[in-house]
């Protein structure tokens, strides 16, 4: 055992302090509790097996219906060899002549997905056993086995001289929440694709599995549109190097495909549409001032049937590019100024019947846009905004609740009528504020509202959000990780067996460790240290 | 003129958004006002120079105290002409075949301080005259001569087409406090010795000239002591990996000398000394239970003789191993508790006549410890706990205030009593807190308080501080810069040519981009973007 101290140094007070005034013990990595996020039901034992990296194999089951030539595992047993041995690389490797028992991890999978995209009911459910010489890794999917190898590489450890260990083990696992999702945005910042990609890779660590691409906004267009190219060439930051080409977003769904990870495109409107507006002109709404046009503009125009041909164009692009069945529409933050100083869209008001009542022409622009990706066979999710704004909710189906105050009694709401929710108030990682204790986003409990078992089955997972505006790669690793790692576990674990902090604290360090030997730029809890401290400066 | 948008996404409240909620216009850099921190005088014009890298020479002027084999300059010369050239790595070099007029920046100084250190009264004044093909950089020091030299890399800009310019410019600069800070805490998280030659980098490009390291506290003593090697080998959190050796340090001095920088040690005492004691017994105050030692440790001994002799022999290590004429002894946050408990620490108290007034205590041992680096010729800095417990204050020199609320009040405190003034609290950056908004830690007036011109030029300086509890190497630079730079500037320039937050903001944005195109991690000071974004990752 490894005492780490953890000192208080008190040079100002700081919130929360109780939780961490404590010596922790840092659980040396034998102890194999260390996974992270928990898995459901664990068993191991203190008998342990040396792994020897040129004796150590990934195999098929005989009975399984992936072979050899599955993409996703065979492009995850070549992911996962050197995460499990991570000095392989090392130009002297140690073990070279050490001749070991061969250990091999047999897999096997009931369903030969292997060339599908995760899917919001995707099985994730897997058993995995150690036993002397042997792992086997059985899941109903290849995603299942995905998140079996990451526990598997997370059981393995090194002692003092190096020699890798795993003790016997018998886990079975699966995830709490399906829906398990982090939100980027790259508007207000470009993030560069490797920034994406990197993420990715952190979040299979912690066993996320959507990411949340918030790929337009206000600032910027960088999403280059087949359809209409305008819209990144004159509506991204710089039209050459500040945009995703087609190519960069199929790199990226790719990597997040062989991931387990689905890509949820968010396409936000008819607000936070000014950088739309430059590309494509008459989408939005001329503000007037004193009668004339005043030469700003608002949200898209909802009374000009243009739009709606524009936008179904561009859904129909985003649902060929974007293979997920669901989709981002936003709908957050109408403000109705803009359309009440517009005397075009007072009249369509008129015509319409909606009187001076703004949020019944906010519904119907909403529920237009909601039919086009309907019929694209999209499942569409809104910001609660919609859900809060309209009496008519019968179009709707997943309803992401955002905003701070008593989130879970507008979970209660959102459920009461029927609909999907999907939990991100608790989880906004760039806010400013006293961000710095993990514990914060560890203790949130998304089902501590009083409902039926059907209605808290309507929960469907949660979210973390990291918005752009103090944000970029500059500093978007160390402000995810690791604090996204304790909303990870609160998705994915039992809640009984993670409810205390103080039990979660040394795994949690031991996990973050692990982020920075693998490459990831994840802040520190407290005072402490890593056997293997972040070198990539 | 390239226009930055700024828009409110609006997804929570933000505090002090007002500062921000501007469309702030991002100066081209062509607008030669983007030098930070800002010069004291600067006059420019619209002519403009083209530089070609192939064309571009630095030299000594006949007159110059210093020639070439100047250690400081001839390495300053290496390392600008990539910060000015930042393409010329790259494989292929438009410019390789472009015959261009050719370019000298030369150097006069008045003193050939080459091979010396910086010290606390060293000039840093240059002048700086930028005509067709030439530029005249006069200082009366090196050190004055790598601030011009950082100035004119930062007056060359590119245009779109990647050509290099610099316009007409003349520049009279000196800064307005002499000690311009960074803390680094290597003790409550490792930092690899890159991490610190990364961060003495970026203190050149704003200019500043002292590296605090706060290199030992409770968490670990990572210094390795030639003298007393156990106090690595037993107190570091690993004796093999996570320790500076006499060659590190000896790097570290080395890099910071070349760049104009002080490094500043740190030995903090009698408190914040757990980690010392695990490799020198007797030295910390054993504490008592119930009339029995509780086998837990309070801060240093101060009554036995060996303590003394003991730091006398690790203070003339210290002052042989850091040539810096001052030297941080600390001295904060002393809790009595331990030494009240300790019968033989009462014992002492009477025999020396302190009654039960343990400051008495306290200021006899930093007096003692104060006579120990005065013998050895180093000025000592203490924190404010010192001056505020003690009414004896003769000893003292120079009091670094650190404390919240009216530090103002405090500075006045120290300067009547005739010492002189480092200001830290209000520029502790890695504190928990709405640290985003980085006018907060540029709108503070220093001097701002009653007293005489003679007293005011007691505030010698400013630092900043960066703890270490929640900052290790995966977060340090984002969090440092570019907030640190705002710092910097109020520490460097005239206060009434930079009272204006809104005046500073695109000039500080121009600024990041700068430290990204140099490979510095600088987190986005709100939304935007630059043309080479950081791609490290």
């Amino acid at each position: 055992m490894e005492v780490m101290y953890m000192v208080y140094s008190g040079r100002y007070t700081r919130p929360n302090l109780h939780l961490l005034l404590l010596i922790i013990l840092q659980f040396d990595l034998r102890t194999v509790e260390a996974v992270w996020p928990l898995p459901q039901t664990f068993t191991s034992s203190t008998e342990r097996y040396s792994l020897y990296s040129q004796a150590f194999y990934f195999g098929y089951g005989r009975q399984s219906a992936a072979q050899h030539g599955c993409s996703v595992l065979d492009d995850a047993f070549k992911r996962y060899f050197p995460l499990i041995f991570p000095d392989y690389t090392h130009a002297y490797d140690f073990q070279r002549f050490v001749s070991g028992r061969p250990f091999t991890v047999e897999v096997s999978v009931d369903h030969d997905d292997c060339e599908s995209y995760p899917k919001e009911d995707s099985s994730e459910r897997y058993n995995l056993t150690v036993s002397a010489g042997h792992a086997s890794l059985n899941a109903e999917t290849v995603w299942g086995a995905i998140r079996g190898l990451e526990t598997f590489s997370q059981l393995v450890y090194q002692d003092d001289f190096g020699s890798y260990f795993v003790n016997k083990t018998e886990i079975e696992d699966f995830p709490r929440f399906q829906f398990r999702g982090i939100l980027l945005d790259t508007s207000r910042h470009f993030l560069p694709v490797q920034a994406i990609l990197k993420t990715l890779d952190a979040m299979a660590y912690s066993k996320f599995n959507v990411f949340h691409w918030h790929i337009v906004d206000d600032p910027s267009f960088p999403y280059q549109s087949s359809t209409f190219p305008d819209l990144s060439s004159k509506g991204a930051f710089r039209p050459m190097t500040h945009i995703y080409t087609q190519s960069d977003v199929r790199r990226v769904i790719s990597h997040a495909r062989l991931r387990g990870i689905r890509v949820l495109p968010e396409f936000d409107s008819p607000s936070h549409t000014q950088s739309w507006g430059k590309g494509q002109s008459d989408l939005l709404t001329p503000c007037y001032k004193g009668g004339a046009p005043s030469g700003t503009f608002g949200p898209v125009n909802p009374a000009l049937s243009s739009t709606y041909q524009f936008m179904a164009r561009l859904f129909k692009e985003v649902s060929s590019v974007f293979p997920d069945s669901y989709i981002h529409l936003g709908g957050d933050e109408v403000d109705f100024s803009c359309w009440k100083s517009n005397p075009d869209v007072r009249a369509f008001m008129q015509k319409m019947g909606f009187g001076t009542d703004f949020t019944k022409l906010e519904a119907f622009y909403i529920e237009s846009i909601v039919n086009i990706t309907s019929a694209l066979n999209r499942t569409s999710i809104v910001w609660q905004d919609v859900f809060d704004n309209h009496e008519r909710r019968n179009s709707l189906s997943v309803v992401e609740v955002w905003k701070h105050g008593c989130y879970l009694c507008e979970v209660r709401k959102v459920v009461k009528a029927g609909l999907r929710v999907i939990l991100a108030s608790p989880w906004y990682l760039d806010q400013p504020g006293p961000t710095h204790n993990w514990a914060r986003y560890y203790t949130v409990w998304p089902l501590a509202f009083k409902g039926t078992e059907e209605q808290k089955k309507l929960v469907i997972g949660g979210e973390v959000c990291m918005w752009g505006e103090y944000v970029d790669a500059t500093n978007l690793s160390p402000r995810l990780w690791p604090r996204a790692s304790a909303a990870a576990e609160r998705l994915w674990s039992d809640e009984k067996q993670t409810s205390s902090v103080e039990k979660a604290s040394p795994r949690l360090q031991d996990f973050r460790c692990r982020l920075l030997r693998r490459g990831i730029q994840a802040e520190p809890l407290y005072v402490g240290h890593c056997k293997h401290e972040y070198q990539g400066v």
